[in-house]
């Protein structure tokens, strides 16, 4: 299961600021939540500039490349997972468009709902895409609010009207900044301060690796927009409801980033605290699947008593060429990205934690490596419900017939897997451990397959694709 | 002086053709008229697969990516010299759009001059711009006309009622190849025939190249289409004046290349003989520059029955890099391209010949070489007519203040370049050589200041860069 | 402090096995004993193909490398450190090299402590040396050995007569693979079956990740034939003391190796729980330096009762051109690889844990960030004794006047860190802990400056980079 | 049929110069004699760097590998054609290694004839090679004889005793240049002056290129040294024959480069003449094939007042993966390199001149294309006499079976050609042509299969090739 995107911004209070470097590190600081293509924009007294990419932000921004990009007083930047084939360069952002009133430059994370309709709507009026991302829609949207709009952030205020679904935008013009959340609050979006200058970023975490000081979430619903040096806010609220994706929690965000202002290092370790009050268990050690259940592991182990250990080394060095060549079936017996540590658990009782169990290939695939290499017994502890919904907010859970929990029970999930035992967080705990954060409500639809607003009834990215 | 584009398609009888060969010996056939930039995309069974980028054919379509792309039925593909910058890799071509009724694929040879009203229209109706190229406003005006028209074909054809200026254009949707040329025929365009394969080009030596038959030039005005493997034609004709740009025989084209009728060794040849008619001169032997000057030298010399020779050897393996770092002050005295073959030169009278002359600096430098290198009289013969007129249809002569033709007598130039002899071929001669041709008239622009249509007061380029 | 290269080979029971796959499996398993240069030898059928490179395993083997290269029935491999500047390429190994009885290709782990009189000698005797390693005078002295021997393994054998110092060797001929450990077995080495093949590793790791079978340990002194698909195996004794190097298991080796009989990992959670014996502190969680500190710091935890927590979260994806330009003045806030978990210690007393202090610096880093992020209370542990002597058997640390413990005491060093307790595990302890390899002793020579042979009065690594 | 290898060399009279650029252009310009590798080293205060792999000048020396490559007072560069396979990148030159007295970097063009019987008394002695070539072999001989010797140079000229066959050398140690030629001065190698840096080359055409002023031909025999910015001269001389190859000036060497004396492009006009008296026929034109045939061409057409004309137009951008994968069978029909220039030769009686026929199969091939072109008559000269020797001084012609000339008579290799008449230069010709040369005599072994050495019975490169 993956994030789709991560957005970073800056907006410095000189003019000729470089811009790269820290843009550089803000994204990577954002690299687990796409990992297949970046760019970056940089706007030096309106002239932009952008470079994107497939690759990883280290891959794409080599010292050349570096050196070749200005110093400018505004930057925004972007991660992302993308789809396969032809459209993957040109589905890379920020998106840069020209239009009556001159550039937009649009970095997105999150998915609309309603993509079809408006696209439907701007090609009857003779649009043309040059993309298959509903990003390029916004940018349409937006362009036809700001001709009759006096400013920008007035065409983008207005533009939300129009627009269904998650999304967290930094968008750029020649002279402005504007960072907007949707009203539901989807995906996360902070803004924090380094020297003045100001940096927005999907997670907290960007801003503690670069040395800046956090200031707050931007709200759902809110339009921050820096125009001379100056911030001003305007808040389009069609909602009281909230609805911040709790997977952000669960799994998505570093254990490092606060969002919404609980931390999801703490969140997880809760997780894990609740896990041993649900269905405690005796073990030699609990572990932690590596690195998605790390966090509840130390949170099981604190309350539990239980001493913290180690069932896996992962293999940090194993390229993505050998992955795929290693899929062939004369190749099975190679473990490549986790090694059981075979010494530790020969003969114990292990509680074993994960974030969640998507379709089950991996745990059970880790579970026989497990018992091949001697353990006793399997405690099974999932931090998180069992997943039943699809994600229609940017991510790449989009084919329900792959969701295990949708057609099995526990017990027959345990059976699958071949653990001594399993046990799923209940919704009720989820639910108390998440009224720490900031956030009134969340969408949780993977967990209950219902969703804050209207979904569509099928998915449209693959017919798109198909078409394309 | 650079050509800015070259287009190259194919629409083969069978649907799952290896098309990618083809396209990469078409499009490397053409590479001369566009160095910077290159690309093709691929249609399978209505799936579009387009790859492009900075370099050479040679560059951007390595043996991987080869092994990438698909099969196809139709596949078109462009080479172009691109604008600095940021817009270089967006500007690439084809493009790829998606708009009401399906995909539109467009390669574009030529230069719109009504690009910024049109522009300025679309963006009143909301239109954005990825690029700050032409195509897209074609692409646009395609897509607008489609929405009221029965077929892609016929919105092709309302289209050109809106599109001014220069346009060779292969047209690609999800089943049709579709083939333009404005209606004045300013770039050339043709059609051959291999293994009952239809094979679109810009010249004629892509054809001999790949074993194919030429079947005919695309005639001005005329939009051919092919669908279900029948080809079907039209005609849009509003004026009974040809345009072809008469460049492509001074210059542009290859010799091997046969446009409209008239073969463009042949042409150049000519030009030598009506030379020598003008301004006989005794000399030891005659040489052309490599390679612009060769063929008119040749015809020079079998005219005056004074031997051919070479007053250069052209260094063909010196990379782009060393060239740009030869620039500075202390490199001065590095002869890169074309070293002087000294031995032949030393103390002869020689007739030098070159296509042109447009800013003078080059054969200012060739000549000072030659100095250096013993030669005891250059007579300068120039294969065109003074060059005075800035171009509006495709190429980069964008700025007349360089064109020292404007400025200087033929006395003048002569003295300044250093030569014994100057003389330019007469607009007489070139329009008496230019008879051979099937097109009636000519583009003569860059020697009269007078062009076919209307051309705007001032290229609009630089401004949308700029802003860009 | 780095470990400078690790070895891994086959021998198949099949002439024409696909070798690159398991090749590059095991030397990305090995991966972390040396980052610089990589690279493979496959001989098939007495033909040695070699590629070898600057760079990661999955950077240099490419799937068009890959794809390149052959099937074979023996393949060695090499990961290394190399040194800056112009030798790089030419020091990555294995190394090939033809002499009077055929081919000759070497993999070595370690470093020779008479390679400067060796080296002397022979070209004293005319001989001529392509890189500055000690590999290349190994290759002359075995040649020289050849000329006098039946076979190349008994040549291999007498040459050990002259070799001083670690080596542990993979070496190829035409139709034999021979893997040999020195007599003090400084290094690792160990030997494995899969389907038959044989499998030689630095480390017991690459074999589980292979899904082979673990055989035993190649003994101190041991040579090791394999011709003819039969194993043969001589031992060149000279000494009743081991010495295996003790940071293999401190800190080199991968925590699921098992070297000479003992776990890594449970050598180093032995540190921990010795730590805890030796300085008990309260404290609200114990935390690892990521990665070096983990395993430690989980024995403490165990020992101690005191929960097992997080003071970092690790960037993984911060590439090395980042890190590089972030050394500059104004960068200086920038956390790059360790970020610190703030809501997690904030107002904590936490036990820090790391495997050794060499110069300090890092240390020092990490405590400032971790006050700065809020904590009240750091107690320093470190699982070894302080470290005082070179090392002159394949590690990077060759100059004495960086290590900190040299020049100051404890307290002095916990001062500087600043810290509020330090503690180092003391030799006692680690001799203790080491008693369950099959090692009867070691070389501790980093924490002892006593070395088990004579050692050369300085290193000579930096003459020769510095002639060449 | 190529040359195997380009030589070029700096010495500076300043301590700090920027030698790269001189040294990228100059290997340029040298580029035909090896396009398969190169490399140069750069001696700066005694540091050699050196950079080299496979690919053209411009592909290897990239802006990163210019830039990070030091300023030097004195550097050696390489071309060369390397073999196929695994020994490719190893046997790219400079070879740089390092002996007793310090460093010994050297560029070698030519071929011993003696490599195996040095390499096996070197291997006798315990020598390890690196490499498959002779240049390792020229390294041990002079290490050994400097063990012996008083300086490099003396050395170097004692080696000369020992070397058998071609070689033209540039050998840099820490503070001295030293250029050799051997005894027969079988390669060319010329030096120069620019601002009072001395510039060696194969060629004189690098001399020129780079501004530089020609001062003279190294003598056969001849060992010049600049040490201390002065320059002496040895003279090894065992001979009072000399044994330049012919093939210089018939085929390898540029046209603007004047060897021992004689223009290369004099000497192939002169060619031309003489066929013209040897086999006068009546066309309407003569053409060189592109670009080995082209000067002799010019000669031909001055002395039979026939007029001069082209026959193809070259395809310059066609790049070598295009050109590998028309190989196969339905292919056939593709015109990669050469496309005829139909228009011109159409119904024309035409003289077409080559250079030489190897193994006849390009020359046949271009005959059928210019007979489906429609050409007439084809009266072909070749500007050689007919190839029936084997070379063994340094090029790729090294097996005598695809000779055609061996096999056929000219009246049969006529027919299988297809062309209407074929003559071939007379060796008096050739011979009288030559006369023009400071060289008393030459090595026309590829004619007369009678050479100035006594040559090896086999060649022996392709054995060594196979055991390595």
């Amino acid at each position: 299961m993956k994030e789709e995107c991560g957005i970073f911004g800056i907006y410095s209070m000189k003019n000729e600021q470089d811009l790269v470097f820290p843009m550089c590190i803000g994204l990577s600081s954002l690299q687990h939540r796409g990992e297949e293509s970046c760019g970056m924009a940089i706007n030096d007294g309106g002239i932009i500039t952008c470079h994107k990419d497939v690759g990883l932000v280290s891959d794409v921004f080599t010292n050349s490349v570096i050196r070749d990009l200005p110093k400018g007083k505004i930057g925004i930047g972007h991660v992302r997972y993308s789809t396969t084939g032809c459209a993957r360069k040109e589905n890379a952002q920020p998106i840069v468009t020209r239009y009556k009133k001159g550039n937009l430059c649009i970095a997105h994370n999150g998915n609309l709902t309603n993509t079809e309709e408006l696209r439907n709507e701007l090609e009857e009026n003779g649009a043309i895409f040059n993309s298959t991302s509903d990003t390029e829609v916004i940018a349409y949207i937006i362009a036809r609010e700001r001709l009759k709009a006096h400013s920008i952030e007035e065409a983008v205020f207005n533009s939300m009207k129009y627009l269904k679904g998650a999304y967290s935008l930094l968008i750029m013009s020649s002279q402005k900044l504007i960072a907007v959340r949707d009203p539901y609050g989807f995906r996360p979006l902070c803004v924090g301060k380094l020297d003045g200058d100001y940096i927005f970023s999907s997670e907290s975490c960007s801003l503690d690796i670069l040395g800046a000081e956090f200031i707050r979430d931007i709200k759902p619903g809110e339009v921050v927009t820096i125009y001379n040096n100056e911030v001003s806010t305007q808040n389009f609220r069609t909602t009281e409801k909230d609805g911040l994706c709790i997977f952000e929690y669960v799994y998505f965000s570093r254990p490092d980033s606060v969002i919404d202002g609980y931390s999801v290092h703490k969140f997880r370790e809760e997780t894990g605290k609740y896990l041993f009050e649900q269905a405690p268990v005796e073990a030699d050690f609990v572990a932690g699947v590596p690195d998605s259940g790390l966090d509840a592991a130390l949170g099981f182990s604190k309350a539990s008593k239980i001493p913290y250990g180690m069932a896996f080394v992962k293999s940090k060095y194993i390229g993505r060429t050998f992955i795929q060549s290693s899929q062939n079936e004369r190749k099975k017996q190679v473990v490549l990205k986790l090694n059981p540590l075979k010494q530790n658990i020969e003969g114990k009782k292990i509680i074993l934690i994960d974030d969640s169990i998507v379709r089950g290939n991996t745990i059970t695939r880790l579970v026989k490596i497990l018992r091949r290499a001697g353990v006793k017994e399997i405690h099974l502890r999932i931090a998180a419900p069992p997943f039943i919904g699809m994600c229609y907010f940017g991510t790449d859970v989009t084919n329900e017939d792959g969701l295990i929990a949708r057609h099995k029970t526990v017990e027959e999930i345990r059976e699958m897997i071949g653990v001594d035992s399993l046990e799923y967080l209940s919704l009720e705990n989820l639910r108390k451990i998440a009224q720490n954060s900031n956030m009134k409500s969340f969408c949780e639809g993977c967990f209950t397959n219902q969703y804050p607003i209207e979904v569509p009834r099928e998915i449209r990215k693959d017919k798109f694709e198909k078409i394309f």
